[in-house]
């Protein structure tokens, strides 16, 4: 599974392609005049990318949308874009061959949209549901059902017990390459750990030559953990597999190898920071996944050129030149951090990609720990002088005070 | 425009057929346990009857969907029907004259379904939107519009402009049959009235051949006078038309010829009933209609067969035996209105269509003038004679009394 071979991969009748990506969050911030359009920019950025790189498909690892039932606005503009990408007169080159009845049973139409005689497919898209748009309400259906229903995405990994998990496959071969394609749709994390900690997860194997099959399941779960049973834990996960696409979590942190269980996890991180928390700066991406007959994977990192920036700055008033006890404490804090967040803005002018869809306004946020008896500021008025240049004025400061306080095991830091 | 010559009526090649419903009302009762299927069961009947007949289109006269916002599973049941029936090999013969980025402006895909590439459409529906379905909120979007995007539905007839309406008619073609259609999606009746006082409607007709065509509106608005202005009086509207298909009427009066203006006007009424109204009992129907090129237009009413049944019968306690003073009047009334219902129920069987899919308890009403110092009686109980064998056990009786008062004009009666 390493990267060697570099001129056979071009071997593109027996080279698997596709494109993944994840929380995509359509319809994130949709009425916030600056930010409103962010999540589509980004969906119809991967897309573009999709097309470019002729992927057989692409790969998404859940919340598509960020409400579960999205608006008219969002929804239409999702199934604008899948019509405009994914339709088209390229065929798809991928054999199904396992029971499409199963792969997607809870489907009107139980089969690939590809294979439908009255769609011209080009590009199939193959996506789990997350916790955001997880199925819900009368018929259990997800906003992905109506993309689905409409033949515009292949909702799989959804599984009807509560109790007991049997994932089944996809089987898609191309040349002599033959991925083995698993889903589990968003689960309550205690319950799916608990599940697993019963052993009523499986997931079934192919019956012959399981040896030739890249194994790769699509999972959206806490993978941080988050109290004891509130994730799941990479070693719950069977190690005969190759690939762990990871959806869910916001960071765009890439691939990591899981060396006890022998595979990949790569996790794509949101296409659009739907908070302004660390994790969400990594600058965001597409992968893009080469997969060959000797089960050899390539990955390269796409990163997304349209997502508007976002800059964090950690400040310990503390560990600066400011006293707290000087009289104008208060203005001159404002002024140190209207500094900081120029200094920022430089940085994110000149680290604009230059592509016209990239906003001109960044996200911009101070965490300020102002503990030792500073002043805090008004941050609305402090917003109000970026309100042209910031994307989100009125959340550019975030004050917090460290703060110290027992555990039964000892003494530990907790921030407010 | 009579229906002579039976015979050439078969030359397909040179005669447009399609297939016109209305209020179809997807979602009407929809969580109610009884009747929550109604309004979809109906509209797979109309879509059944379009594709047995192998018509060239199927045209809606609006209000699709009940609810401005239809339920997930309302909007994916519709999907679901629209992509079974209405792809498909057969090819659409129908050549498109007029400019479809005219027609279709308002679309992120402005030409017709049936012409995209990527899309095997056998049935095209065209639909203008109704009150009830009307464009809403970010983006101006009407739940057609989703359907559209899926390319399953053509939406037409809907205009921008507040002040002034100008249709451009879709200018369809077969053999030497010329269709020209025009649609007015649901506006308000008082400013609809005002715009065609004002002379501010005008509907655009072919520059060559004009007689060469047949000219059908699509409309939905108040056919019935409501107040002075709150109504659409059929001389208002162009005399050049042919045929005017007249939605929102609920009630399916079926063809009327209007001599003054020398037109035909299409009722098709609704194909569930919404409320329990007199109109809503007369029997549901689509209506096919034939054209041929000499412009002469032939119509054929097709009952559905799947429609819930729906009795009303009228009672006035005066006109009755009963007594008001007898001490048991109350349930003496309530034993003549059992009667009455077992009587209604009789003939649902005797009348029932023999379809799987009509369902066994119809919709029953009795309006009872108890005027003359008649008792009421529970309806509640009333109703729980009959909760397995009325599909509305609990609104089956409807009291009520005549009130008579003054108006400026003289003595007249009211209905309370
Ligand atoms: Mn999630
Ligand atoms: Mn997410
Ligand atoms: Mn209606
Ligand atoms: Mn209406």
């Amino acid at each position: 599974m390493s990267t060697q071979d570099e001129e056979t991969w071009d071997d593109d009748e027996n080279t698997i392609k596709f494109l993944v990506a994840s929380d995509v969050h359509l319809g994130y911030a949709e009425k916030d005049a600056k930010r409103g359009h962010d999540s589509l920019v980004a969906f119809e950025e991967v897309l573009q990318i999709a097309k470019k790189e002729e992927v057989d498909f692409l790969l998404l690892g859940g919340d598509l949308f960020h409400e579960n039932k999205p608006s008219r606005k969002i929804l239409h503009g999702c199934m604008c874009l899948l019509r405009q990408y994914c339709m088209g007169d390229r065929p798809c080159q991928l054999e199904f061959l396992s029971d499409q009845s199963v792969n997607f049973g809870h489907s009107k139409f139980p089969f690939v949209n590809y294979e439908d005689p009255n769609l011209n497919v080009s590009l199939p898209v193959f996506s789990i549901h997350g916790n955001h748009d997880d199925p819900a309400g009368s018929g259990n259906l997800c906003a992905l059902d109506i993309l689905s229903a409409a033949g515009l995405v292949n909702h799989f990994g959804q599984h009807p017990s509560l109790d007991q998990i049997e994932m089944t496959p996809m089987l898609l071969q191309k040349g002599r390459t033959k991925l083995a394609l698993y889903g589990l749709g968003s689960v309550r994390d205690e319950r799916l750990h608990r599940m697993f900690v019963r052993k009523s997860v499986t997931m079934l194997r192919p019956r012959e030559n399981q040896d030739e099959w890249v194994n790769i399941l699509t999972f959206h779960q806490n993978r941080v953990k988050h109290g004891e049973k509130n994730y799941i834990p990479e070693q719950f996960l069977d190690s005969f597999l190759d690939l762990v696409v990871w959806g869910h979590e916001h960071d765009a942190r890439g691939l990591e190898r899981n060396d006890v269980q022998d595979f990949i996890v790569l996790q794509p991180g949101s296409t659009v920071a739907t908070s302004l928390a660390e994790g969400e700066t990594l600058p965001k991406k597409a992968f893009l996944v080469r997969v060959k007959p000797s089960r050899k994977m390539k990955f390269e990192a796409i990163p997304l050129q349209t997502v508007r920036q976002f800059y964090l700055k950690d400040i310990v008033l503390a560990d600066t030149t400011l006293d707290p006890n000087d009289p104008d404490a208060a203005d001159k804090i404002a002024a140190f951090c209207q500094e900081k967040v120029e200094e920022l803005l430089c940085r994110a002018e000149e680290e604009h990609t230059g592509n016209k869809r990239q906003p001109k306004e960044p996200l911009i946020r101070l965490k300020i720990e102002y503990s030792g008896g500073f002043p805090m500021f008004n941050t609305n008025r402090f917003g109000q002088m970026f309100t042209d240049r910031v994307a989100n004025p009125r959340e550019i400061i975030h004050f917090y005070r460290k703060k110290v306080y027992e555990k039964k095991s000892g003494t530990k830091e907790k921030w407010e």
